[in-house]
């Protein structure tokens, strides 16, 4: 029997406990949608109105001055941290749904092959491989999650996957697939926007070939915050971005008429940076420079088991959960299926649980390790099951 | 002789002086760099703000309670009186290469034959328009600037453009242009970047097929703002984005895996709009609600053709004037060659006046209706004539 009491004690003994008092939520709130939106850390709004008074006062020069220029590639390296990339790997740019096109797209432009990908991916990004499919001529092949592995084969050129479906929070092994990827010749592409953040990654180490990703997910660079990607090291000098702008060139201000593309990942840029929101979010980043990737993945591992835990200790036989049981393939959320789900949702938020409901029967929790408290799971779980 | 006095007299009957107070510019500064970075208008900063708080306060709530999910249609309302555009048919979103290459690669979905282009379009067009050409397996024909109508024949398909150049503010007669193009049953696209604003465009009445155009030059949405695009509604339920995305859906949040674009101009939407810098860009245009495009295109004309004038009775011999001396052929810009421009620009940036280098010998100098003053003119032309 787990008691509140015992949820407290967790949190006395949380590493991660004084990071709740850096983000800005409101007061009796259980915020378990961090991973649609993550919320604003303190600071950012500073951030924010600091370069909104470089805009009025540097005009033009604030490119160069204050640095915007930069922006981009500054983002880039706190997000390396993040995702276990190397040093010049990442540039912040675009949204997730056109980096994914620039990196399928790439990818085609490399090598032969069909695309594969799998049912439980995002639906913008099955949408995306579907115009890169069409656009270079070559069949996409979608196979349920759990066959994703085995159905890498000959033939297949680029395998493209998200690492944590947004919908019942399973985890792709991120390790194997990519290795049987490359076991074929074909380039892996990940999208770690419900990954990104909660957990060890390891871009550079697992060999991955390019990957994209969100950052208003558990990022928090709020509202449709600008997006990144990812090319190995071993791809950069080789690899075409499908979007030749200027911002992609070798010398942009020299405004020449032939396309020269920039050495390393800032190829992979296209128009000018959005300066406002990217300073956001790169202020929303610093929080990571405080805390290791394991702490942060321990305390998601506590959150989520805690839940699985509660939901099985107080709604046994009421609920489905739809996460996997083994910690290895989960990512930070829990997600429930029940027939009321979105009336589920509804009435947790007039009693101060923010969740979310997908269509048809999923309720979603959001376990952001740095605000969530066990006792929030406790208190979240104890009101579902007054409500179902 | 043009004198100071005329100047001031000029600005006394000015129609448009009281709208300077509106916009945050340091002290001493003449700024005549609007047509690259337009500057902060007062009510920016609050507006921003107050979307921070709402992130903070509603968190996920937001993209409803607060209406972010049609920030992208409400900015397009406001660039469609700008644009002379129909209703429903401009909507903001992306960076204008990617709008661009939105654009140019529909439009090659649509019809066959060559893009043809001309060597006054600014470099990240042709980079892009060389990126569609190369994935549709289309000719890219680059011609210049002055035999861009002559050259549009039978074969091509699309013509792609800038209506003004950035370089010497050459503005092409996009009536013209777009006529001959429909004559030879070829596709117009525009990109506006360097005329929205400050000029009227009459998108709908011209049959302009498709136009992009980027928020931070003369609309002053902050450095990096949002970019826009334009279907014509006689193509709206014809044409396919070739980059799907779930904003472009027909339904995003149903989450189908199956992708239905949706009716009318959202379906030129990719990924989630940065409600963050759309938002400063919303805020940005509310100006133009108060005053018609003729009244501002008047006053440009009368800066643009003072500043040419007073070159001619200050510096005459000393520079060339690039611009066009027929004011139905420029924008609002005035460019001047001379060997030692880049010095110059650093010069006059020492006695407050902000202009801009282009290499290797053109200074450009914007003349923004809204803040800049015929005095303003008389003092950088002063300026201008001690120092070279």
């Amino acid at each position: 029997m787990i008691t509140r009491e015992d949820c407290e004690d967790l949190d006395r003994k949380d590493p991660l406990a004084h990071l709740r008092e850096r983000f800005e939520l409101p007061e009796g709130v259980i915020y378990l949608d961090g991973n649609s939106l993550g919320p604003p850390l303190r600071g950012v709004r500073e951030r924010v109105n600091q370069v909104l008074d470089e805009w009025s006062q540097d005009l033009i020069a604030g490119w160069w001055d204050r640095e915007w220029v930069d922006l981009p590639l500054r983002v880039g390296r706190r997000l390396e941290a993040i995702l276990g990339a190397e040093a010049g790997s990442v540039i912040c740019t675009d949204s997730t749904s056109v980096n994914l096109y620039k990196a399928v797209g790439a990818a085609c432009i490399l090598v032969e092959g069909d695309i594969l990908t799998d049912r439980g991916n995002f639906p913008t990004c099955l949408y995306v491989l579907e115009s890169v499919a069409a656009r270079w001529g070559r069949q996409l092949l979608v196979v349920d999650p759990e066959q994703l592995e085995d159905a890498i084969h000959p033939g297949i050129g680029v395998v493209a996957a998200t690492q944590v479906d947004y919908r019942s929070g399973r985890r792709h092994l991120l390790e194997a697939i990519t290795r049987r990827a490359h076991l074929h010749q074909a380039l892996m592409v990940w999208d770690l926007s419900h990954s990104a953040g909660v957990m060890e990654i390891g871009l550079g180490a697992e060999e991955v070939d390019l990957a994209v990703g969100c950052g208003y997910k558990y990022l928090n660079g709020g509202p449709g915050a600008p997006a990144y990607i990812y090319v190995s090291p071993r791809w950069q000098d080789r690899i075409s971005n499908p979007i030749q702008g200027w911002f992609g060139h070798a010398r942009p201000f020299d405004f020449s008429p032939q396309f020269v593309p920039a050495s390393g990942i800032e190829r992979m840029r296209v128009g000018t940076p959005d300066v406002i929101s990217m300073a956001a979010l790169e202020r929303s980043l610093q929080i990571w420079e405080e805390v290791d990737l394991a702490a942060i993945r321990a305390k998601s591992e506590s959150l989520v088991g805690l839940f699985i835990d509660l939901v099985a200790q107080e709604l046994s036989g009421r609920v489905e959960v739809l996460t996997p049981l083994d910690p290895a393939r989960r990512g930070s959320q829990v997600s429930l299926v029940l027939d009321e789900a979105g009336r589920l949702i509804s009435d947790l938020a007039e009693v101060g649980v923010i969740a979310d409901f997908r269509t048809p029967n999923v309720a979603r929790f959001g376990l952001a390790p740095f605000y969530i408290t066990h006792t929030d799971v406790f208190e979240a779980v104890a009101a579902i099951s007054k409500l179902v």
